[in-house]
């Protein structure tokens, strides 16, 4: 499964891994294919550290760092630094909001302390801080891509990237977005179906990602939403795409630094238990169904925020999963896409690699067997 | 495209059209795919009239008829005749609804007189009324395949279909349902993802279809949910399914009966112009975004009554819309897929067949050119 985009980024195979786990990055490029490190929940000293881990057990391979930098988001034309629009929106938050939030966790048996709610924290939502994250990132020679999760990427970012020499990427969820990104100079475009885990459209990946390939040929175009094996990549390269995006399948490999409660959740997970919802991001994502998600979607409890401010809540429950994940599987979050209907264990990432190669080959093989079932006829 | 379904049917290429107009049945089997009648709206006499004409036209080709006998509906368990059944169910729809449905057409300014409340009527939504358009069919030999579009067919019919050496398919939009349909004997099963027009759930094509072959294996497999295109015939093939079967791409071919208003209004749309609605039949089926469908979603109106209940309120509006098409497209039921973004004009149906089997080859060749590529690394 050798596409030209492989040669463009020097890599074997064209899956592209994203993933907030250092180890999946590393162990996903030393199989041949291309791990994308999350970068949203670090702070640039705390990227710092996992950028240069990825770089000491990495050997020569390249890999991408993911940032968000939404179309729109609350307090996007500010002006203010990192610091300050952290400190206005938080007085944005709406203290009902926020007890809401507070009584969810609670009424769960979640142990919260006053000092639970540093989380509202800003994390790198918005273009004040992610732009420190970029030049984090743009310090460390083996990253070769930074992939923007949410929008378009400004372009005077678009170009400093490209000046290094290193590509630039942008989901997108529908024909008008991708044009959005073509026009702004984006090296590859990613087209995310409604079937994806994380931010999402509604329109189907089989629907969508045709549409993007002819909307900004020739530029590169790797197919997100669904992806979860090699048949899946079979059907993404005869649509016309140069490689997959997948995020739900690294969630459930051994190398991944989800608990054993979580990846145990995912694997029990059909595909008809993912919801997409505001309640963690305040943008439409996919996640697992669960307590917390039903919670915000009653008309009598308080809408979700707008993106960043929803996370300045729900990160108390992301903080609160972490520290006690055994307490709180109803109340945590789960990002996945309705692919995890597929997963029923955990894999070493480099198995996941040679399985859904094997199974590329298969697809094609059956694909061969059909033409010449019809040759014959 | 040919796979062991083919033979089974005798067909040349596993395409299957859903159609509610006769020429199009007969202009794609003829093309050498296999067109299905869409019985839902006709009586057993209207249907009688359709498959002679078809058979006068047809040659010697096969074709298929699809009725809808759903696994839940208002009235199941009542034992009573078709008639008996409609009169009953007349009396269980609430004034209220119908008063709603009535004012949201003369609002559009459709002129309904007194008389157009006979579309108060049952049509073949249920056991009593279907199980009539069966008996016809059956006397029909070039009707070589009954559909059951919504819910596992009953056993006994199930069973009557296949002694007179005819085969029986059922659409399903999960493994769970598929089962179901596998057990209960049915000899293809059809996927359908939730970017697909009319009933459908909400998983996408690319996570259900492997799904569902993986769930019923051998029983062969139809992808339906996304397909207008050789291309995404490839991606199902790829995935493990023995054809497509599609809907949308029927509506917008000049043999179609539909009016160049809703043909155009097709054209126009988007893929994120289609929406879920329960406002037409009373289940989730897919349809484009109009007055209606907004209407029938607000908390202040009432709410679409269950299946088949609601259509007798909306069979109002079908009606009206076909006496007055230029007037009333505001208020239109236009069930399509989301893959209706891809359509840009109106062709011929062999045109159509024609167009898939060639973009088919290539989305192979594209296969075969990377793997070549792969292979010279």
């Amino acid at each position: 499964m050798h596409t030209p985009l492989c040669d463009t980024l020097g890599i074997e195979y064209p899956i592209f891994a994203f993933t907030h786990c250092r180890d999946v990055v590393v162990a996903v490029s030393k199989a041949g294919g291309f791990g994308v490190l999350g970068a949203v929940g670090y702070t640039p000293e705390e990227l710092e550290v996992e950028l240069r881990w990825i770089d000491e057990h990495i050997g020569d391979r390249p890999y991408g760092v993911d940032i968000v930098i939404p179309s729109k988001y609350e307090g996007m034309d500010s002006n203010l630094s990192g610091d300050e629009l952290a400190e206005m929106l938080r007085s944005m938050v709406p203290q009902e909001t926020l007890e809401f939030g507070r009584r969810l966790l609670t009424d769960h048996g979640v142990p919260l302390a006053e000092g639970d709610d540093n989380s509202l924290q800003l994390l790198g939502w918005t273009e004040a801080t992610a732009t420190p994250q970029v030049d984090i990132a743009l310090q460390h020679d083996k990253v070769r891509l930074i992939a923007n999760a949410l929008g378009t990427p400004p372009v005077d970012m678009i170009e400093r990237i490209q000046a290094t020499g290193r590509k630039v990427a942008a989901l997108c969820g529908s024909p008008y977005q991708a044009r959005k990104h073509a026009d702004a100079g984006v090296d590859i475009i990613i087209a995310q179906g409604g079937e994806g885990g994380g931010h999402c459209g509604e329109v189907g990946s089989i629907v969508l990602w045709p549409q993007v390939v002819k909307e900004v040929a020739p530029i590169p175009v790797l197919a997100a939403g669904g992806i979860g094996s090699g048949q899946q990549i079979a059907a993404a390269l005869a649509l016309g795409t140069q490689g997959a995006w997948s995020g739900s399948q690294w969630l459930i490999v051994e190398e991944s630094a989800n608990t054993a409660r979580q990846q145990q959740a995912y694997i029990d997970a059909s595909s008809r238990d993912t919801v997409r919802s505001r309640s963690f991001t305040g943008k439409p994502c996919r996640m697992l169904r669960n307590d917390w998600t039903e919670a915000w979607e009653k008309p009598e409890n308080p809408d979700p925020l707008g993106m960043p401010l929803q996370y300045m809540v729900s990160g108390m429950a992301v903080a609160a999963t972490h520290k006690y994940p055994d307490q709180t599987v109803d109340v945590a979050f789960n990002p996945v896409g309705q692919v995890v209907g597929q997963f029923r264990k955990v894999e070493k990432t480099s198995a996941v690699i040679e399985r859904w190669v094997q199974e590329y080959l298969e697809a094609t093989s059956t694909l061969d067997e059909i033409n010449s079932a019809a040759a014959g006829v």
